[in-house]
C-alpha cells in the first residue's frame, strides 16, 4: 500500500526561456516540498517551453537544454529537494539519429532520472511535431515509494495503441501524463472524455497536467485535472492561470477521494478571459508593458481595447482616433467614451491633411482611395508604436478577415491580433459579455487569469462601464465613404457568419452548403468573397492569414492555387 | 528485347488549377504521341501542381482531382492516344483512413491504371509533406511491352531503403522516378549523384523527370535527366524551361545510347535566372501582368527592376523615385538611367511634402521619423500596385533582412520579394553578370526561360546596358539621414555576408563561429543583429521572415523565443 502526494504544477513557460523557465520550476518545487508532495509534475516541454518549432533542430540548443537540466538536479539536491521526484519535459537527442526529441525526465537526488519519448508526433492543424522530432519506441514506467506510475506525453493519449495500450498491460497504479494543449471552444469536455477513456483502458487514475499562458498565436487554458479509473473527476485546477493544487493517491483505495471541483467557467468568459491571456503573455514574452491602437468607435477596436486594458491596465492603452472626412461624430464620441471608460491615453489624430497631401500627387479615386486612408492610420499607429515602444494591435476579426474587409498595410496593421479568431457575431456577444461582468463589479485587470493569482479583483472602471453601449448597437461601418455600411458589401452577419463557419472551419464545399440548407445566392457571395480574399492574401503573403474557428489554428493553403470548387 | 521511346514532358504546372494542368498534359501527350513515344512521363502531382499543403486535405479537391484524372484518360483516349501510357501524379485518397496521398497513376486506353503511393514523406525544409499526405507501402512495377519499369516519387530516392530497396530485388529493366524538386545552389550536381548510386542499386537507367517553375516562394529548376545503369549521364532536358525530350531505350543494349549533353550554366547566370522565373510564374500564376517598385537608386531596387523587366518586359515595370531630403542627386539619376534603359515607365513622387505633413501633426524623431520615410514609400508603391492593378515586389535582400535593416510595412511592403535569398555579396555579383550578358546581346526577356522556348533573344537594350554601373560601384546608403551608410550600422558586407552564411544556413553556433575564425567582435555584432532582427519579426510577425541561403527554405522559429546561444 502506497500513499503519494502529488503536486500538479500548472505553469506558464516561455519558449526559449531556459534559465527562467528552471527557476520557475525551482521556485514550484520548493512549494511542492513545502506541502509534503513526494512529486512534482510540470507541463510537457517545461524548461524549453513549448511549441519550439525549428528551435529543436539547433544543436547548440539541445545542449544548452541538456546542460539546464542537469544544472537544476544539482540545484534541487542542494536547496534539499533531492528526494522530490520532480517530472520535468524538455528537449532530447535521438542517440541513433541525431535528431531531436520530446522527452520527459524526472530530477531526483541530484541526477536527471529517466527519460520518456513521446511517441505520437502531432502533425495537423497547429502542430508540426513530426517535423522535428523523431518518436520515441518504449513506454517507460517510474517507481515511487512501490506505486508504479506509467507516463506519457500529451498526443500519446489521443491516438490508440502506443505507449498507452503497452503501459494498459503492465498492472501501473496511476498513468501520469504532461500536456500541452492548445485552448479551444468546448475542449475542456473532450479532454476529459478522453482521460476517462485512458483511465479505463489502463484500469487506474489518471493524472491531465497541462501548460498554461500565451505562446504565439496559441493560448494554453491549463485546466489540468484526476480522473479516477472509473471516470470519476476528483481533482481540477483553474483555466487560465498558474496553479499548483496537491492531490492524494492511495493505491490501497478503490475509488480515490474526490475533491470539491470548482465550477466551469461560461463560454463567453471562457473565450474573452482567453484573448485577453494571448494578448498578455505576447506582450510579457516580447518585453512590451503597452500597446497602442486606433480606435474607430466600432466594437472591434473598443473590443481589443478593453481586453488590453484588461491584459496591461488602462494607463498602458495608447488609443488613437483617426477621423477621416466620413467619421461620424457618433464615432468620434464612442472611441473618446471608450477610452475614457478604461483610463487609457487618448489622442486625436485627423487624417484629412495627410489624406489631401497625398491625393494632390497621387489623385486616387474608388477603392484606392478607401486603401489609402486605412494605409494612413496604419502609418500613425506605427509611428505610435516606434517611437513610444508600443506594441501596436490590429482590431480586425475573423469575419472581415475572412471576407477580405480590410487593408493589407492598413488597418491590418499590428503585431499581434487579439480577435482574428472571432467572428463578428461573437465579437458582439463578448462584448455584452464584459459589460456584464463590469456592471458586476469586475473591474480592469479582474479577471482570473495568469498575472492575477492574488485575487486582485480589478481596478473600477469610470461608471461601471467598460464598452460604450452604441458601439454595439450601431449598425458596423468603415467610414471610408459617405454613408458607407458592412451590409453594403457583406450578407447580414448573422447569416454570414454561419457560412462561414461551414466553408472555413468544417471544410464545407459548394454542395455541402446547399445541403446545410444555406440559399444559393448566399453560398456564391460567400464563397466569392472568401476566395477572393485568399487570393488577394496570396498577391501579399505577408499579411495575415485567416484562422479557422479554433484558436490559432490555420487554413494552410498554397499562395498560389487557382481551385475553385 | 524491348525498345521503348520515352518523352520527357518537363512541364510548369499551377497549384489548383486542374483544367489547366490537365489541358498541358493532353498538349503534350499529342506531341509525344506525334513524336513516335510509347510513355510520356510528367513531374509529381501533375494535375494538382505541387505542393499544394492543406488543399490536398480538402475532400472536395481530390474528388475533383479524381474525376479530372478520369476524364482526361477519356479524352485521351477518344483523342487516337489509348496506345500511349501517360505517367502523371495527382492526389489521391488512402481507402483505409480517407487520407490523401502523393500518388502516380498511368493513364492508358481510357482508363486510369495503376496507382504508385509516395513511400518518403518529406517534412523538413521546405516541405510539410507527412502533414498532409499517408505513405504508401507498396513498390510497383509497370509492364511496357515487355520491360518491367519500376517507378518512385521524389523523396523516395533520396532515403536509403522503402520501394528502391524493393525494386532492387526485382530485376527491373529501367526506374523511373517524377519529381517536385525545388532549386538550390548545387542542387544539380546532387540530384545526379543520388540517381547514379540508385540506378547502381536496381543495376538499371534511371529517368529523373522534374518539374519546372516558380509556384509560391520556390522555383523548380528542371533539369530533368537520365542517366545509365553505370552512372553515365545520357540525356538532358535544360533548366527552368518547359521541354519535351525524347529518349530511347534499349532493353537488349549493354550500355544506352549517349546524347550530346547541353552545358551547364555558369552559377550566376543560374541563379539570376531562377530569380526571373520565380517573379514571372508569380506574377502568371496570380493573373498579374505588370509590377510597380520603389527606384532608389541603389543596387537592390536596380536589380530587382532588371528582373522585372526580363519577366514581363520593361513596359509592364512601373517604377517610382521617391527621393527625400536626404536623397542624393546621384542616386536620382541612377534611378532615372536605370528606368530608361530597360524602358520602364517612370514617375517622381517626392517624399518631403508628405513627411512634413505628417510631422506637423507627429513630431517624430531618430529611428522614428526615418521608418516614417520609409512606410510613406510603402503607401506610394501600394497607390500605384491598387490604382493600376500591379503587383507590388519588394526589394530588400537577405544580408539586410536579416540584420533587421529595413522597416515593416515601409520598404518591405510588397507581394513577392525576388532577392529575398540573395545576400548583398551576390547581388552585386548577379548585377555585374546581368551588365555583362547585355554587353554580350542578352536582351530583355532574352533569357532563356519558361516562355522563351521559341529561341526568342529579348528586346535590345538601350545602350547595351542594364544596370547603372555607379549603382553596383558605390557604398551602400539606406539615405533617411545626411551621410548615412549602410557601414554605419553593419558590417562590411564581404564579412557580413560570411558570418550570416554560417550563422544562418550552417547554424553555427557562437563557439563554431569563433572556431571559424571570425572575430569576437564581429560575431558578436552579428549575432546581435541577427536575434535583434529575427526579435523585431517576431513583434510583427506578418513580416517577411528570413530564409536561409538556399531558395525559400525558412528558419522556422517560434515568434516568442528567448534563447540566446
Amino acid at each position: 500500500m502506497t500513499q503519494l502526494r502529488f503536486a500538479l504544477a500548472q505553469i506558464d513557460t516561455c519558449v526559449g526561456a531556459l534559465d527562467a523557465n528552471a527557476a520557475k520550476v525551482l521556485d514550484y518545487s520548493r512549494k511542492a516540498a513545502a506541502g509534503n508532495a513526494q512529486v512534482v509534475v510540470f507541463p510537457e516541454m517545461t524548461l524549453t517551453g513549448y511549441p519550439i518549432e525549428d528551435l529543436a533542430l539547433r544543436r547548440t540548443f539541445r545542449q544548452a537544454a541538456w546542460d539546464k537540466a542537469n544544472e537544476l538536479a544539482t540545484q534541487l539536491n542542494d536547496d534539499g529537494l533531492g528526494d522530490l521526484f520532480v517530472v520535468v519535459g524538455t528537449v532530447g537527442t535521438d542517440r541513433k539519429t541525431s535528431k531531436p526529441r520530446n522527452r520527459l525526465v524526472v530530477l531526483h537526488q541530484g541526477v536527471v532520472w529517466a527519460g520518456y519519448d513521446k511517441h505520437f508526433l502531432p502533425n495537423y492543424g497547429v502542430f508540426d511535431e513530426f517535423r522535428i522530432f523523431s518518436a520515441g519506441d518504449r513506454s517507460v514506467t517510474l517507481d515511487v515509494d512501490g506505486a508504479t506510475i506509467g507516463v506519457a506525453i500529451c498526443e500519446d493519449i489521443w491516438q490508440d495503441g502506443g505507449p498507452v495500450a503497452d503501459l494498459a498491460t503492465k498492472n501501473i497504479d496511476l498513468l501520469l501524463t504532461i500536456n500541452g494543449s492548445p485552448y479551444e471552444e468546448g475542449k475542456t469536455n473532450t479532454r476529459f472524455e478522453l482521460a476517462q477513456r485512458r483511465a479505463a483502458e489502463v484500469n487506474a487514475p489518471v493524472i491531465y497536467l497541462n501548460q498554461v499562458g500565451g505562446q504565439d498565436d496559441l493560448v494554453f487554458d491549463g485546466g489540468s485535472f484526476v480522473v479516477d479509473a472509473d471516470g470519476t473527476l476528483i481533482e481540477r485546477s483553474p483555466m487560465f492561470m498558474e496553479n499548483l493544487t496537491f492531490w492524494d493517491f492511495d493505491s490501497a483505495a478503490e475509488h480515490q477521494a474526490k475533491a470539491e471541483i470548482v465550477p466551469e467557467l461560461g463560454p463567453d468568459e471562457e473565450v474573452y478571459t482567453a484573448c485577453v491571456l494571448g494578448l498578455k503573455d505576447y506582450m510579457a514574452k516580447n518585453h512590451f508593458t503597452g500597446v497602442t491602437l486606433g480606435l474607430s468607435g466600432g466594437i472591434d477596436s473598443a473590443l481589443v481595447a478593453a481586453m488590453a486594458a484588461d491584459a496591461c491596465g488602462g494607463e498602458n492603452v495608447w488609443g488613437i482616433s483617426m477621423p477621416s472626412m466620413y467619421s461620424s461624430d457618433g464615432s468620434k464620441d464612442d472611441a473618446a467614451d471608450l477610452a475614457s471608460n478604461i483610463g487609457a491615453h487618448y489622442e486625436v489624430q485627423p487624417i484629412e491633411p495627410l489624406f489631401n497631401a497625398y491625393q494632390q500627387q497621387l489623385d486616387l479615386d474608388g477603392v484606392s482611395a478607401e486603401n489609402l486612408q486605412a494605409r494612413i492610420r496604419g502609418v500613425i499607429v506605427m509611428a505610435s508604436s516606434n517611437s513610444r515602444g508600443l506594441l501596436a494591435v490590429a482590431t480586425g476579426n475573423k469575419s472581415e478577415l475572412a471576407c477580405g474587409y480590410s487593408t493589407i498595410y492598413g488597418d491590418a496593421v499590428g503585431g499581434y491580433a487579439p480577435i482574428k479568431d472571432l467572428l463578428k457575431t461573437r465579437v458582439w456577444e463578448i462584448s455584452r459579455w464584459r459589460n456584464k461582468a463590469a456592471a458586476a463589479g469586475v473591474g480592469i485587470g479582474g479577471l482570473k487569469i495568469a498575472g492575477n493569482e492574488d485575487g486582485n479583483t480589478g481596478i473600477p472602471l469610470k461608471d461601471g462601464v467598460m464598452i460604450p453601449v452604441s458601439s454595439i448597437e450601431k449598425a458596423p461601418s468603415a467610414e471610408l465613404r459617405p454613408g458607407q455600411k458592412d451590409s453594403d458589401s457583406l450578407p447580414e452577419y448573422a447569416l454570414l457568419d454561419k457560412v462561414l463557419a461551414a466553408y472555413i472551419e468544417h471544410a464545407h464545399g459548394r454542395a455541402d452548403l446547399l445541403a446545410d440548407g444555406f440559399d444559393q445566392v448566399t453560398v456564391d457571395t460567400v464563397m466569392r468573397l472568401v476566395d477572393r480574399a485568399e487570393w488577394k492574401r496570396r498577391q501579399y503573403p505577408l499579411g495575415p492569414k485567416v484562422t479557422a474557428l479554433a484558436f490559432g489554428r490555420d487554413r494552410r493553403l498554397p499562395v498560389t492555387n487557382a481551385f475553385r470548387e
